[in-house]
C-alpha cells in the first residue's frame, strides 16, 4: 500500500467538492483515516458506532447537497452502514462510501474483521467499485483514480445516490512516524459535462395539444429538495392557471398560495363519497414520494391520467396507478410548458376543503385534553421561523401531516421517507444540526424511533442548535390507531411492545437538558422555556396511549365520508 | 394472503424443532408475528432494535444449538439484521431469517418501508428463498411449504448457518378479530437424511502412510462448539500420542491435558527466534478460527504441513499457508485413524514453555498497581465454575486469550470471532443469558463494544445470572497498544475516539446494579460483593488508558525474542 496513492485520493475527493468525511474507527482503514483527517479542506469526524455515522453523513450531505464521505474499517462495520444507505438510495442524496477491506488472499480464511465485501450494498448502492490490492502497477494506479473519479461522479449526476468504493490493504497500514506527507494538487481528475435536455418540439405540441382536453388539472408535490426558482415558478404559474397543489408536509410546498396542506384528511373526507367534482382529469406530479396515504387511495381510485416530470429517474414509479407520461425534463423548464388553466371552481373546491379541513382541525386540537397530537400542534406552533423540522417516522411523520405547516411558511421539514424506517431519523437530524450549525432545528419523535438510534449522541461533536420532542408513550403506539392489531391479543407484547424506558438518563449521559410534560399545566409552564432553550434540549410528552388513540380516533372520525 | 399457508409455516418449523422466535415489531410482518407468537410450542421475544434482535437470536441458537428464527417487518428493518448474519454465517449458527415484504408490484414506487429485499443478504446467507406473493395456486402453496422445508434443513445441514426467507404481503395482513385460529398437524414434511461419511481404505492407508514420516505433531483447535465426547476422545488420545494442543481461548480446549494455552504470549517468545525444536512437522487442525496472532505469524513462518479436519466446509480456509490435506470427516472419527506418535520431547518442550509463560505472566499480574489487565486476571479467576464467559471483539479478548484459562477448566467461552465485529457481544450474551437461564454468564467488554451495542438491553426479558465487566478507558484502547496508530498525531480523534460515557446511566435505564472500581481498595472492596450479585450487575472499571498500554507492553516485552 502506498500511503500517496490514498492521500490522491482524499485530495481527489476535495478537488470534487466534498468538504466533509465521516470516519468510523479502525485499523484496517487507517490509511483512510490519516488521508481524509490530516488533509486540510475535508472536515472529518469521528463517530463509532457505523450506523449512525452513516445516518449522521446521510444527513449532512442532504443539509449541504453536497457528497458527503464514509469511511470505515473492514468487517461488520460495513454492514451497519447499510440502512442508511438503502436511505439515501431511495432518497438520492449523495453519499461516498469507501470501506477498507482486506486483501482478496484473505477472505475466507478466518481472518478477523473479514466478510465478503464486493458488492455489499447489493441493489442499494449506484454503483460499487472494488479497488486493485496491488498499486505498484501504473495501470492500477490509474484505474484506482479513474474509479475514484467515476465514484464521486456518480454520487451527484443523473440520479443523485449512494456510491461504493471498497479498497483492500495490505499491511504495514501506518507510515513511519514523522513520515513526509503531502498531497499532490495534480491528482487526474476527470470532469463531467452533462449539459441540460430540452424537449423535442414534437414532444412540446403532444403535451399541449393533450393539455386542451383537461380542465380540471392538479399538482402533486412529492418530497423532493427543490430549488428555489423551482417553487417560486411553481407557485406563480399554479396560481395564474388555477391549479391546486396537494403538498403534503414532507414535500415543503406548504408556503404555495394553491398548497392544499391536509390531503391526508381532505381524503379520508372524499375518499368514498366518490366526490366527482373534486376528481383532478390530469395529475402532473413532481418529486418522490407523499405521505398522505388517503390522497394515494383517492387518486389510485380515480385518476387515469398522470404526467410524472423528473430529470432523471431510476425507475418508473407509478403511485397511483395512473402515469401515463414520463417526463424526464427539468422541472421548471417543464412549467414553462405548461399552458392550460384549470378550472376556476376546481381550485376553489379544493381551497374550501383545505380551508374547512383546516378550521376543523384547529378547533378540534383547541378542545382537546393533553395528549400528544394537540400538544403537537401547540409545539409547531411555536417552533421560530426558518427552522428545521426533522420528523422521525411512523406516528410523528404522519400526526405532524394531519396538523400541517398552513401558518407556518418558513418552516422546512426533513423525514426519512427513502424506506421510511425507523431506525435513522434522530441521527440525520444530528448530522444537520452539525452541518448547518447556524440554524435550529426540531426533531419529533416518538419513543421507540429514539431509543432505537440512541447512539445518534454517542460523539464528540455539539448539537446545541437542536431540540427533539419525544413522544413517550412507551411503546409503537401506532400500532394501537391501526385497526387490525388493536383487535389482537398479541397488541401489547408483539405490536406496541410495551417498554419503559424513559430519556432522563439517556439526557443526563449526553449532557441534553430534559424536560418532561405530563399533563396541561406542566407542559404550559415549561413550553416556552424549552423552546428557547440555548442548549440542547429533550421535551419528553408522557402521555397514555389510550387517550391518544381515542383523541386521535375521534379526529378522524369527523371526517369519515 | 391466506394466514392458514402463514400459520402452516410456524407449524412446519415447530416440527423441524423450531423452538424460539425473535420477533421484532412492524405491520407488515403481521401475519407471521400472529402466526408464531400465538403457537404454543415456540416462543417468541418481541425486540424492537433489529440489530440486537439479530445478535441476541444468534446468542440463543448457539447457545441451543438450534435454529432459531428472526422475523421483521418490510424495509431497512431487514438490514439491520445484516451483522448479525454475517456473523452467523462465519460462525455457521443456524438462522432462519425471515423478513416480510411488499409484494413485489409496489417495489421501487416510493411506498413506505419497501426497498430491494431480494437476495438482499448476498453473499453472507447459505440460500436465499422468495417466496410466491400469490398462494392461491395449489403449487404456489406447494412451493412455499418446499422452500420453508428447505430453508430450515439448509440452516442446519452440512456447514450451518443462517438462511433467509422473503415473503411478500399484500393487505389485509390482520385477521378478523376473534376469526377462528388453528395449526394443521398434517402440514408438508420434509427430512433430511445424510448419513456419516467414512474415509475410503485407500484414503486411511495415505494418512498413516504420510504420519509415519512425522515426529513432531501438534494439534490447533479453532473456535468450534465441539461435541463433548470429540473432547474426551481428544484428551485421550493426545495424551497416549504425545501431542500438544494449541489451544487459545476461544476454542475451549483449556481443560484438555495437553492443552498450550499460552499460544500468542508463546509465539512471542519464539516467533523470531528460529527455534526449530517448537517448530510442528505436522499441524493437525480442527474447527474454525484461531486468535493467537503470534501462533498464526509462527505457524505460517515455520510450518509446511497441515491437515485440516472438519466434516464441512464451506470453503477451504488456510490461515498459515500450509495446508496440503483438507479431510472432511468427523473429526471423532478421524481421532481413530490417527495412530503415530509424536516425540515425548517435542510435546515436553511446549509444555515447558506453557508452564514457564504461566509462572511468568502469574507474577507479572500479582505485581502491577491498578490496571485492566490485572483486573481481569483476578476476576476472571473468582468467577464461578461451569459458568459462560462472553468476551467482546477487540483488547478484551485478547487481555483474556493472555491470561487464559489453565486453572479454569470448567469455564466455557465465548466470542464473535465468525466477524470479529465490535457491534453485537453484548446481545449475543444476553441471548444466551436468556436462553440458558440456570447457568451463569459473565461478559468482559470495552466501552467502545460495550456502548455500542446498548440496546441488547432494550427489551423485557430478564437476565438475572449476566454480569457484566466493563472495562471503561473512554475509548478503543486497543489502536494505543498497536504501533502505528499510537505513533500517529490523529490517535486520541480518529483512532481511540476518546468518549466520556459513563455507565452508571445506562444501568440506571435497564435496571442492572452498578459497580464501580477506579482504585486497588474500591476494587477489593466490592468485586466478590459484584461477583456473587443475585442479579443482572455491571462492574465498570475505570483505568488509565496510559497505564493500561505501558503495563501490557512490559507485560509482553517479557517475552519478545
Amino acid at each position: 500500500m502506498e500511503q500517496q496513492i490514498i492521500n490522491n485520493i482524499a485530495e481527489i475527493c476535495h478537488q470534487h467538492g466534498i468538504e466533509k468525511a465521516i470516519i468510523s474507527p479502525g485499523s484496517r482503514n487507517a490509511p483512510l483515516t490519516l488521508a481524509f483527517a490530516r488533509h486540510p479542506k475535508i472536515q472529518c469526524y469521528s463517530i463509532s458506532d457505523e450506523r449512525s455515522a452513516a445516518f449522521i453523513g446521510m444527513g449532512m450531505a442532504q443539509a449541504d447537497r453536497k457528497t458527503v464521505a464514509l469511511i470505515c474499517t473492514s468487517g461488520s462495520a460495513a454492514l451497519n452502514y447499510a440502512p442508511a444507505i438503502a436511505e439515501a438510495y431511495f432518497q438520492e442524496i449523495p453519499l461516498l462510501i469507501i470501506t477498507a477491506d482486506r486483501p482478496p488472499e484473505w477472505i475466507d480464511q478466518w481472518d478477523g474483521q473479514t466478510i465478503r465485501q464486493e458488492n455489499i450494498y447489493g441493489k442499494h448502492v449506484k454503483k460499487s467499485f472494488n479497488l486493485p490490492v496491488d498499486l505498484t502497477h501504473k495501470d492500477a494506479q490509474h484505474q484506482t483514480y479513474r474509479f475514484v473519479n467515476e465514484a464521486i461522479i456518480e454520487s451527484s449526476s443523473n440520479v443523485h445516490g449512494p456510491v461504493h468504493i471498497n479498497i483492500p490493504f495490505r499491511e504495514p497500514f501506518y507510515p513511519e512516524k514523522d513520515a513526509p506527507w503531502k498531497y499532490d494538487n495534480e491528482v487526474p481528475l476527470i470532469k463531467k459535462f452533462s449539459g441540460t435536455k430540452s424537449l423535442l418540439t414534437s414532444e412540446i405540441k403532444s403535451i399541449q395539444d393533450e393539455l386542451k382536453q383537461y380542465s380540471k388539472i392538479a399538482i402533486v408535490l412529492g418530497q423532493e429538495q427543490y430549488e428555489n426558482e423551482f417553487l417560486i415558478e411553481l407557485d406563480h404559474i399554479t396560481q395564474k392557471l388555477n391549479i391546486p397543489i396537494y403538498a403534503d408536509i414532507i414535500s415543503n410546498g406548504h408556503r404555495l398560495k394553491n398548497a392544499i396542506h391536509f390531503t391526508d384528511t381532505i381524503g379520508l373526507r372524499i375518499l368514498k363519497e366518490g366526490n366527482h367534482d373534486l376528481i383532478p382529469e390530469l395529475v402532473i406530479s413532481f418529486g418522490k414520494s407523499i405521505i398522505s396515504k388517503n390522497l394515494k387511495l383517492f387518486l389510485r381510485k380515480n385518476v387515469n391520467t398522470q404526467w410524472h416530470i423528473k430529470e432523471h429517474n431510476a425507475f418508473i414509479a407509478d403511485p397511483f396507478q395512473a402515469i401515463t407520461k414520463q417526463i424526464e425534463i427539468n422541472p421548471q423548464y417543464f412549467l414553462a410548458v405548461l399552458n392550460k388553466e384549470s378550472s376556476q371552481q376546481f381550485l376553489k373546491d379544493w381551497k374550501d376543503q383545505n380551508d374547512q379541513v383546516s378550521t376543523i382541525t384547529n378547533k378540534f386540537l383547541a378542545t382537546q385534553k393533553f395528549n400528544e397530537f394537540s400538544i403537537l400542534a401547540d409545539l409547531i406552533d411555536k417552533i421560530p421561523d426558518k427552522s428545521n423540522l426533522h420528523l422521525a417516522n411512523s406516528l410523528s411523520v404522519r400526526y405532524a401531516n394531519f396538523i400541517g405547516l398552513k401558518n407556518r411558511t418558513a418552516i422546512k421539514v426533513w423525514a426519512n421517507r427513502g424506506t421510511s424506517g425507523i431506525d435513522g431519523s434522530t441521527s440525520s437530524a444530528v448530522g444537520h444540526a452539525i452541518s448547518k450549525e447556524k440554524e435550529a432545528h426540531y426533531l419529533i419523535t416518538g419513543d421507540v424511533a429514539f431509543f432505537y438510534d440512541r447512539n445518534a449522541f454517542w460523539h464528540k461533536y455539539p448539537y446545541p442548535n437542536l431540540k427533539i420532542i419525544l413522544l413517550n408513550n412507551h411503546g409503537g403506539s401506532i400500532f394501537r390507531m391501526i385497526k387490525g392489531p388493536k383487535e389482537q391479543q398479541e397488541l401489547e407484547e408483539f405490536f406496541e411492545t410495551e417498554q419503559r424506558l424513559e430519556a432522563k438518563n439517556l439526557c443526563n449521559e449526553f449532557g441534553i437538558a430534559h424536560f418532561t410534560a405530563e399533563d396541561e399545566e406542566s407542559f404550559n409552564t415549561i413550553k416556552d422555556r424549552f423552546i428557547s432553550y440555548p442548549q440542547s434540549a429533550l421535551l419528553e410528552i408522557k402521555s397514555d396511549s389510550k387517550i391518544n388513540q381515542k383523541i386521535f380516533e375521534d379526529f378522524k372520525n369527523q371526517f369519515k365520508s
